[in-house]
């Protein structure tokens, strides 16, 4: 199957949509969500704090009895219990008295503030009790977490669909569970084929060439919180055609990387033709023009270029999204608006992601010289994104920039 | 050791540069490198491309003998051999005779151009021989990539304290390395202190509070690409200090939460101060001004609060950074700018990270009743950062704001 007709990026992203996979969903310890996507909402088992709390060492005391304390008009007031982190009392404060209390314990009866350390002086009265002097007021209220004032029982405190990050965590847990359900990581499966691929290596033979789209399409799966297992294909049919459907059952989603073989038009897509169905081959997108979708035994397949650019403009134009969504993560990247250092050219009709530099002002096309050159995307920090509708910029004109760091799943 | 006197965020951070440790050194796979940071610098083994190779699968010939072809004016071309990929030809291309070649494939000799398969019709000719029939012309050089364009070979191709992205990963593969030279990943001990603290469970006692810290702040030291042992111990001193001197001897950092303990002062500070050095304890910082940072047997010790949100502000003010820079990444938070929808009270002297959602335009704080509510930060997807030097900021006023998802590691 050749390359027939470009389709616009619009046209394959909507095919993309509708042929959208989402992950079943798993079980797993509140200690391993991070990063991974709720499947479930998350109501609370308690109130939180469970109880009107103490938000600083010191005394919990009536606050009406400190009033109009200052360096002054020095009050005392007569210790009659404490309470530990962990710890309670069921003492009852009387006018007059105080119980000292740690961060974090219960207020006791009685009580309705807390006054702090730093501003007592303890003593001792004349029977020799435990005595405070108070240098300083406090308002009812004040240095007192209320009961529930975080989460009250059986509210909802976290949607679905939602990525957990750290306080995620913390209110999960706070709300008394130590396991969550989420989503199941995507297993991808990543397909190297050509038949002059090599590992890397010091001392190359003529003709080999070294398999970088393993490391480069590989970590940006990773990139987007999916599982890869990497493996190579020759462009022989048959073993393409081998490969995928034992793939095709054994995991969410298959990608390739090149496979063009003299004559033969392209293995790849012809395997999967032949295997299944393929719904797009040829996209308006530069770099990445040969980029093609299909689906064997239910499993949709990425086909990308061999060339590790084209392969990346591809997975950021069309793969990225998807594998998101595997994972009801809605991906809309953070656009950045910089003016352009140089006049750029476009087609109307078709979509550019150009290599460029941006600072926090301008930005710039990295030098281009075809779609191998990796070294170009070491250099750039992002993408210019020229959309299909445009044709061409000119120097100092706002330009949308789509940068790398902004695309990542952990963002 | 009660907290005496605050010193300025500037200042505790000056104390923190001072007393950086950087991570050894580790050769680790290729593979595994994603998101690592080169400890050393890369040189390529190889020229890159190795030698003149085609960009497109098509017939390598001499431009010259295409001139003027279009399709009024075709002309003919005998092949005389074919080229696959990881394969090579030694014959030598005379006039009017043309090499099928794949994509990737070394260009043959005498041949200067790639013409593409589209522009051509194959057939024979009356001594059998195969011809193609050419209807365009290409320019010496097109469709071919030059041998050592992309890189030569001895060359610098990626910077020491590089952090790995796909495209190192590819270019360091191209250039024939499957092994790298990084900083090995910091190993953190969280230490969550406090008797009230119990796992999260569906049942609580009276006085006890679910250990949300362990999540919070051990996913955090996650985000920072470090790795995290998490334990606990109960605010006794003399449990506290045998904790920390036998982790000392066994991570790279300590990391502790909590230990407020009634009338005893801070137990971990006052652990820390008797086993090493304090460095600093408190900072004028909201919230998170009861922050700690010692030195016990050489090894760092950030002293957080109870709080998950007071640790969280302290992390983020001060252990980020310090984590970062282990691994030789210089982290420099990218602050956006935003509008504030409401009028901030802050105090000169003092540095506030105040927890908001800010939107493509504005920036609101999210409603904010204390230091322990954790809701606060799941309901937030940024801080509005008041400088020390700054005093309030009117509605309407621009104001700084960092994202919690540009502060990760992954960025």
């Amino acid at each position: 199957m050749f390359l027939s007709e470009l389709i616009p990026l619009s046209e394959a992203s909507a095919i993309l949509k509708k042929n959208q996979i989402i992950m079943p969903k798993e079980t797993i310890d509140l200690t391993d969500s991070y990063l991974r996507v709720l499947s479930e909402e998350i109501k609370s088992f308690h109130d939180s704090p469970p109880f009107d709390k103490s938000a600083m060492d010191g005394y919990a005391v009536i606050a009406e009895n400190t009033f109009g304390a200052s360096s002054n008009l020095i009050k005392k007031i007569k210790i009659i219990d404490q309470i530990g982190a962990g710890d309670f009392s069921d003492k009852l404060i009387n006018e007059g008295e105080a119980i000292r209390i740690a961060t974090g314990a219960p207020i006791p009866n009685g009580a309705n503030a807390v006054l702090m350390e730093e501003y007592t002086i303890t003593t001792k009265n004349e029977n020799d009790d435990e005595i405070i002097e108070i240098h300083s007021q406090v308002t009812p209220g004040e240095n007192v977490a209320d009961f529930a004032e975080d989460i009250k029982k059986g509210e909802k405190i976290v949607s679905k669909n939602t990525l957990i990050r750290p306080q995620e965590m913390g209110l999960i847990a706070s709300a008394g569970l130590d396991k969550v359900e989420v989503y199941q990581k995507p297993r991808i499966k990543l397909i190297t084929t050509g038949n002059e691929l090599v590992e890397p290596s010091k001392k190359l033979d003529r003709a080999q060439i070294i398999n970088s789209n393993q490391y480069v399409i590989g970590s940006m799966i990773k990139s987007c919180g999916a599982d890869v297992n990497v493996g190579h294909a020759h462009d022989r049919i048959e073993e393409v055609k081998k490969t995928i459907l034992n793939d095709s059952n054994n995991y969410d989603v298959i990608i390739t990387t090149g496979g063009t073989a003299i004559s033969k038009g392209d293995v790849v897509v012809d395997a999967v033709e032949s295997l299944g169905e393929v719904l797009f081959h040829g996209v308006a997108l530069r770099p990445g023009k040969p980029v093609a979708f299909g689906i064997v035994n239910s499993t949709p397949i990425f086909m990308l270029s061999g060339y590790p650019v084209g392969a990346m403009g591809q997975f950021d134009a069309l793969v990225r999204e998807y594998l998101f969504k595997m994972q009801n993560i809605d991906y809309s990247p953070r656009i950045e608006k910089r003016i352009s250092s140089a006049k750029i050219y476009s087609n109307l009709g078709r979509t550019d992601f150009i290599r460029a530099y941006a600072d926090e002002n301008n930005v710039k096309y990295v030098l281009n010289r075809g779609s191998g050159i990796i070294r170009s995307m070491v250099e750039a920090n992002s993408y210019i994104v020229v959309d299909e509708n445009q044709e061409g910029i000119d120097k100092g004109e706002i330009v949308n920039v789509l940068f790398f760091d902004l695309m990542n799943w952990n963002r």
